[in-house]
């Protein structure tokens, strides 16, 4: 079937949407592929929709091939569905809660790993049915604190989810690299740049978890690679290599200087050269001093008397040349929640001293101490004195203090060594655009399956949890994909295969047009016709530029020698064919 | 590909699940189509979602042949887009509301009117761009009072609709139409039996209306059809066809009797004839008594000061043989609601005597009245006499009492004249499938659509609405197709085309069913392989009908003569065929 210019409901905008900031946002809104419903919250219109259904088809393809059977659970679920696993409140704000005309509660699914645990449950009981693997592709809602960058982070989304169940973990590590090629052969189709890493377990609890990153500027998610593997990881998942300890026999005493307007590591290390201090006879840098953040983290849940657990001061310590890097500090401390200690907590504890602190003070005063995983014993820092414009040089850990543990909060730098102990690392940004993740027996547990294995021994199963952002893909191959002029769709997504343009008043050149259409279309091509007779070839040429559909094939002023145009928007290149042999051509020309 | 059952993500169930009143609930149930999450809200497993996909793809197919243009606008919706139409409130407890982290009000959405209305006003603005016809298929959110059998009536369901956006009423007659005859195509092709009837607007407002109703004796909606005409209606769109007035002068005076214990209308007709009491000579049937049924209606909205409108007293006069409808009179006062009066309500209007109401006292205390079609000037009824055991005899309307105006309120009898003065009507049961509306310009004005006209004038385009329940026609094939042994699934939308079953313990015969099985999916026919080694070929054959698929082929002991089983699930047909030529056989009677 042909759709024509003049029928399809689209209207193309020349001037970026208000608030767009990233241009696979307002593209797909310039392009009319979506509209804006509310914040995080979109329509699409008819050219959008194509693009997400052949999205959806090409993630269906491979989790069918894998064995993965659809099925299809409600958006609107009853409370009690989730109050097992807990996560009626840990959801937080980010769970949309309603009440029914009967003040029933409901929510809208996020995720739905209660839901695909509970039907397992109740239709399954014999080691003979398993290993199974459910999907659906399907609404998601999240209560996003801040929806942005259109579809590539919004409130109402599409998602794949799918769930293994095995009885022993050998068959998740299977179904978990099925879905893993799975997963590189949807995002090779779609020809995404991506890199797969090492992802920490964020809130889900489990084991091994891998994300899958489009490689984007504009994405929210920094991640690391090495230059000389195939080492990639989220930055929350880098493990710092450790360094060997040091002897601290022989290591000279710790000495107190006043060391006046040197509150930041700049002016410390300053101070320290002009003063001609040395550690381990070399010259002071950055990374040989300490810094100290306070925190205040809390542990989730309730006492045994029912009181939620208090926040608790904690010292951070990290090497003077870097920053605490929230994100990692958060994924290290998880389930616990943390907060920078604020003023009040400064005036609170006497022996905070603003700018001084070092670990003695803190030990000294019961303070729970976490240290970057470079402090091994034996090591030697420069670091505050726990008095206003005094520090401490040489304070050996091991000896001067000893922390309550180690943690990963240090920022990654570009160039620290790889954790495979292959090369360096880079830093690149990305968006998450799938998830697998070994989640182990969290849930089973919680409702409580149990299969009668092979010897009639009641077993619980474990789960495997994988998740593609499908809507969230036409964001990324629009944002990869794109150049000045507008969208260009790979031919796997393309809402349509050809887009066919009169660009001649000519009578003849308009049916010989139609024609074409008419053949490519009988030969299984999806054709967008622009045949607006009162629009100029500019404005045309401009809006398939804008469109992006992956061939234009343009009849115009060459037809008069029995010539059409065909502009291949992926490659840029312009070729002239012959009319007579054009639908044989294209078809070439797409194939290729 | 074919899909093993040992495979499949199914558990049959050989009891009906509780509370399971009608056969397609308890089948789908049973059968493992879909599975119950809450009230009215349902989880489709793999084979109900492979029925609900055909079933789209039906629709989709005769949408995009009308040249409709599909699209999807979010379930979640703003408050702000349900405040124009005045929706927001007018939807009462039915609507789904909730609020989002920031206090904002939100909604899912029941049905689109609103959102494609907005949409069509913001990307068109030229008559040049119309006419426009836009679908979707989508999930819908409605909280029913009381959500009934399965997915019959859920409280989220899946719906396919569309509005037509026209220029003028001609052509929203055309676009009408054009829906009429895809909706006829789409029912026809699901082999479903239905009627369409004339049906009220409800509460939509507007103009023409037709509804689809499938036949089912299950069904919650009443229709009559003309035993002579292809005349069809909802019971509340039937027009009482209005007898000839009858000349008043020369009729007898109005006479009062004493009527001791002659409350009902059969102790009245009882009492008349026993006294050998006539009207016009005749003797005296219960039409030709009339009953007074006191209401309390309410008007919308509120009066200018904004208070608002306190419910009314109402006189609802019809003959005796007859029940006041309560459909019928909700439908004919709408927007106005309606209750019946209270005791109460008795008590405090001391000129209401129980059991004797009549339209004298009525009119004498200022209560409005408002009487059967049948009650035209000269008609002479038995009534009440507004006293405790006194009727009146010979009441002539237009002389003794004058209605204030006229309703369809009384019951549709089997037996009545149609109204298109064709034979008579019988009545029966159905289910809404479909609704096709001149819905007109209530939201286009209420959204202050201006289009520019060929003149260069500002024009509000007219409005069709239209829709399909998705879900919903799953239940309904399976109501109206299953048999005592389990479900029976048209060709057209069953999850698979042949269902292959191992009936033999023989390996040869095992490997020949699965050759075949490999050659029908070859062909492109979508298997269901029973290849469970340890299960009996009874519990085989019980689970093949009661899933239902259309043709069921069984390799069992005739196969050592090289022959197969094939059985029909439509016609109950049994036919042994050749092994050797089963592809071609099995594809031909597919085709059958």
């Amino acid at each position: 079937m042909i759709t024509r210019m003049s029928h399809l409901f689209l209207r193309t905008l020349r001037d970026d949407p208000a608030g767009a900031e990233v241009p696979s946002h307002k593209l797909l809104i310039r392009a009319g592929y979506i509209r804006r419903a509310a914040p995080g919250i979109y329509s699409w219109l008819p050219l959008g929709l194509r693009v997400l259904r052949r999205v959806e088809d090409i993630v269906r393809r491979e989790m069918n091939a894998i064995g993965a059977q659809e099925l299809a659970f409600p958006a609107l679920l009853p409370r009690e569905a989730y109050e097992n696993s807990g996560r009626w409140n840990e959801f937080g704000d980010g769970l949309f809660r309603l009440k029914d005309r009967k003040g029933a509660d409901y929510l809208l699914g996020p995720t739905h790993e209660e839901m695909f645990t509970s039907v397992v449950k109740s239709e399954f009981t014999s080691y003979k049915d398993f290993p199974v693997t459910l999907y659906q592709i399907q609404n998601k809602y999240r209560d996003e604190e801040r929806p942005r960058a259109g579809i590539l982070r919004g409130r109402e989304f599409v998602m794949k989810d799918s769930y293994s169940f095995n009885m022993d973990d050998a068959g998740l590590e299977e179904s978990y690299q099925n879905h893993r090629a799975a997963y590189q052969r949807i995002f090779d189709t779609l020809g995404i740049e991506y890199a797969i890493c090492f992802a920490t377990s964020g809130a889900m609890g489990g084991s091994a978890s891998e994300e899958f990153l489009a490689i984007a500027e504009n994405g929210e998610d920094t991640f690391v690679r090495s230059t000389s593997s195939g080492y990639a990881a989220n930055v929350e998942a880098v493990v710092t290599p450790v360094p060997d300890a040091r002897p601290i026999e022989g290591q000279p005493e710790a000495t107190e200087y006043d060391t006046p307007d040197s509150e930041t590591i700049e002016t410390l290390v300053n101070w320290a050269r002009q003063e001609d201090i040395r550690l381990d006879g070399r010259v002071v840098e950055a990374a040989d001093t300490l810094k100290c953040i306070i925190t205040k983290v809390t542990q989730p849940g309730c006492d045994d008397e029912g009181n939620a657990y208090q926040p608790e001061l904690t010292g951070i310590l990290v090497p003077g040349n870097r920053e605490v890097d929230m994100k990692r500090l958060e994924a290290s401390l998880d389930p616990a929640t943390v907060e920078l200690a604020s003023e009040e907590d400064f005036e609170n504890n006497e022996f905070l001293v603003k700018g001084y602190v070092g670990p003695r003070a803190l030990a000294a005063n019961g303070v729970r101490i976490l240290a970057d995983p470079r402090v091994v014993d034996g090591s030697s820092w420069i670091t505050g004195a726990d008095a206003k414009n005094r520090h401490v040089v040489g304070l050996v850990a091991g000896r001067d203090f000893t922390p309550d543990g180690f943690i990963e909060a240090a920022e990654i730098l570009e160039g620290d060594p790889a954790p495979d102990g292959q090369g360096s690392l880079t830093l690149s940004r990305g968006i998450e655009i799938g998830h697998i993740f070994q989640l182990g027996r969290k849930y089973t547990e919680a409702y409580d399956v149990q299969i009668l294995d092979e010897n009639g021994k009641r077993t619980v199963p474990t789960m495997g949890s994988y998740g593609i952002g499908v809507s969230r893909l036409i964001a990324v191959i629009a944002e990869q994909m794109h150049d000045d002029k507008g969208l260009r769709w790979p031919t796997a997504v393309a809402p349509f295969d050809v887009h066919v343009v009169i660009a001649n008043k000519d009578a003849a050149a308009a049916e010989a047009a139609e024609n074409l259409s008419e053949k490519l279309s009988t030969a299984g091509v999806e054709v967008l016709f622009d045949e607006r007779p009162k629009v100029s070839p500019g404005v045309k040429f401009k809006d398939a530029e804008l469109l992006g559909m992956p061939l234009v094939v343009i009849v115009g002023r060459g037809f008069a020698d029995g010539k059409v145009e065909v502009r291949n928007r992926l490659t840029g290149e312009t070729t002239e064919i012959d009319y007579e042999t054009a639908v044989q051509t294209i078809q070439e020309m797409r194939g290729a």
